[in-house]
């Protein structure tokens, strides 16, 4: 029963890696000095069930952990190439929300689906979302294999009725019982500090505390930010949070740019959790000295994203890990910094520990959300250095298969359904830019 | 006689272009009414030349110039992934000197096979090299149709002794009639001005003036240089060439970050070009303030280049692009800066410009330097604005075809005989570094 991947590479060594239901069941490393891999690890385990296996010749391919995309707007891939190269506001006002308020929820299922093949195709197993119509995204994600957390991206607008509905939509989410598999969860997602209200996130706050729940939310993105809060609530965006009493492990912050070493620490010490988006910061001009060895010398556990295709533009962490490591060095002049091991990291593992999966490495009882890398190409030759190849050399087009849950969701570089879900995706997003 | 691209997309437009000898011979728009674009362009050639034209169904792809990298090591390939996240000088003196050393004429041959392969997959039509037996890169870049401009990295470390060597060796080069094609030329390379005394320099550049030859040299790469140069020649890097006279619109200068309002000024009135390598100059921490506007806004010619795989880890112009973009907008915190267009000019007509070649554009009479880029992606989903999805969203992988001085030279995203080209790289690779 499951699935065999025969001969795989794993740090540099070939590897028998056996799959029962959504699991790594067994890693066996073969003797060396043994050539005969396959009857090595078949001998050992049960015949019978041998011969249900499915058996996957990894020879010419390594083995990494899926990536975890820990902050994502995932329909947001319909926007692509809409207004690039724009300052902040006048790209919101003028291409942004004018068309986010024609979607409809087809056209952000398309979208959402459309980002799904996207991440399967550069080797992302697991993301962690915030948009409108969350049940859209659900549904494709449902349908693509892959394992989401999705929010509901959440404005009040400082105006008391916007909070009590905002309240009342997601206790009424939480009171059903989703229709989707487990690989599908829910946090609350209150969209920033500018958009939305104290009371709302202390209400969220103390909802997710009760149901042991995540919250996704913007922090410290911009100068512009950090002054209007200054300007609004006397201090800065995270004193600001911490005297609202909302600073929590379940607390998970995108781009956190802007933060002192007070503010470091204060962080740390409750736990907070922060995602480091480099293509996003740096095309929007948001920042670029975003703290990521000082905040995890701290005690953070810093993940890292792509963001949405409106800023990004596409949803590669294998771009977004060369990127946080050659941003990192070079606004540092310090070559030593942000290794690619510690960028590979923060692309796996970091976001597997704050969502709480067993995911995010290739050990025995972890879930089974993994990528072969095709080995057989430039980026990968030599291949003195695989990790170092992934990350600097290489782009998401190295994928090959991708399993997620102990399913195989993607194999030959070509995601299911791909032609079609483009072509509607292309079709949703004409229909947006002509109505602008 | 020919080929002809049938179909393809030039700016949003179904267009055919037929390629003649190694020149864009006609581009034919055909009027947006009529479907049959074929029967349209096909009805106006000569029917006797429509006959044996070869012609390419380009339906979902688009058309651009072959990219231009402007500063290459090609056969550094072999040191992907060696010595990554160290600093410069043990870098160099434990990782790449002591193999350089070892380096045969074979290894260097496929080494610089191994990086013609990785360009043509990326797009890449011409390369200015620097490197060490310059013949073994001549003859890989032959064999491959590529176009190059190659010089022989000059060092004389300030010995009387090599100072006369070095120009015994390029006049020696210059006196015999070069047994390649016309796409491979010849510029004297002085490596740096720490590496290369000044009356080599001086030669050099009348040599180059005498034969109307380009030079290649990295100048104002590091804070360290400059320093150097304060304490060695009591000025700083540009003002020390200009001292030595040799500034003029021959000069090619790599990297270029340290430099000053009035040294832009002086580079501009003498008609010097610059290359920025956004990749390296991040990853070894060299700096991050590339004044490509205040540059370009001089008048100085701006190019890209990756720089070699020891530090950029590899030859995507597309990611370069991408960087330069993302890197120039981040700094000066202004997302209006370094548009999509403008990188995309620096990658392809820049070069053209400085090299000297009908290149680097689509227009009838330029030399057939182009590239299919397959539309069928993610990445160009939805594509309302195609140079935008090129640079933001792409990647080297989206390259299908490329065509060169009017051959095609890669078809379907494989490059001719790159398996066993990796391979026999992969191996002149392993020897390196296990003899290191």
């Amino acid at each position: 029963m499951g699935i065999l991947l025969q001969s795989v590479e794993l740090n540099g060594q070939a590897t028998d890696i056996h799959i029962e239901g959504n699991r790594i069941k067994r890693i066996f490393r073969a003797d060396p000095v043994r050539a005969d891999l396959q009857s090595g690890y078949l001998e050992q385990a049960d015949l019978q069930s041998a011969t249900s296996l499915q058996i996957i010749d990894c020879q010419g391919k390594a083995v990494i952990p899926g990536f975890i995309n820990m902050h994502t707007h995932a329909a947001m891939t319909l926007f692509r190439g809409i207004g690039d190269d724009m300052p902040l506001m006048p790209w919101l006002e003028e291409k942004i929300w004018p068309n986010e308020a024609r979607l409809t929820y087809e056209d952000i299922y398309w979208g959402a689906k459309l980002a799904c093949v996207e991440m399967l195709r550069s080797g992302t197993t697991t993301f962690f979302d915030m948009y409108h119509q969350l049940d859209a995204t659900a549904q494709a994600v449902e349908e693509s294999g892959l394992r989401a957390v999705l929010s509901e991206a959440c404005f009040d607008r400082f105006d008391p009725a916007l909070t009590e509905w905002n309240k009342k939509n997601i206790m009424q989410r939480f009171g059903v019982e989703s229709p989707y598999s487990e690989r599908i969860r829910y946090a609350p997602g209150p969209h920033a500090i500018y958009t939305v209200s104290g009371e709302l996130f202390r209400w969220m706050a103390d909802f997710a505390k009760e149901r042991d729940l995540l919250i996704h939310t913007h922090l410290a993105e911009t100068e512009h930010e950090v002054k209007q809060c200054r300007e609004r609530f006397g201090t800065t965006p995270v004193r600001y949070l911490h005297q609202l009493g909302i600073l929590s492990p379940r607390l998970v912050l995108a781009h956190v740019l802007y933060v002192d070493e007070d503010e470091i620490r204060i962080l740390a010490d409750n736990g907070v959790n922060a995602v480091h988006n480099p293509a996003s910061n740096m095309k929007l001009g948001s920042g670029y000295r975003f703290k990521f060895l000082e905040m995890r010398d701290a005690g953070i556990t810093v993940a890292l994203g792509t963001d949405g295709c409106s800023s990004s533009n596409n949803l590669d962490m294998i771009e977004a890990m060369k990127l946080a490591s050659l941003l990192g060095k070079s606004w540092r002049k310090d070559p030593e910094a942000l290794t690619c091991h510690e960028v590979f990291d923060a692309a796996t593992q970091a976001g597997a520990d704050i969502l709480g999966i067993p995911s995010g490495r290739i050990e025995e009882g972890c879930l089974a959300d993994l990528c072969l890398i095709d080995l057989k190409s430039p980026a990968f030759t030599p291949n003195h250095h695989f990790i170092s190849n992934l990350v600097y050399s290489a782009n998401g087009s190295c994928v090959d298969t991708v399993i997620c849950d102990g399913r195989i969701v993607m194999r030959d570089k070509k995601a299911p359904g791909e032609d079609e879900i483009m072509e509607r995706a292309a079709f949703a997003a004409s229909k947006l830019v002509s109505s602008s």
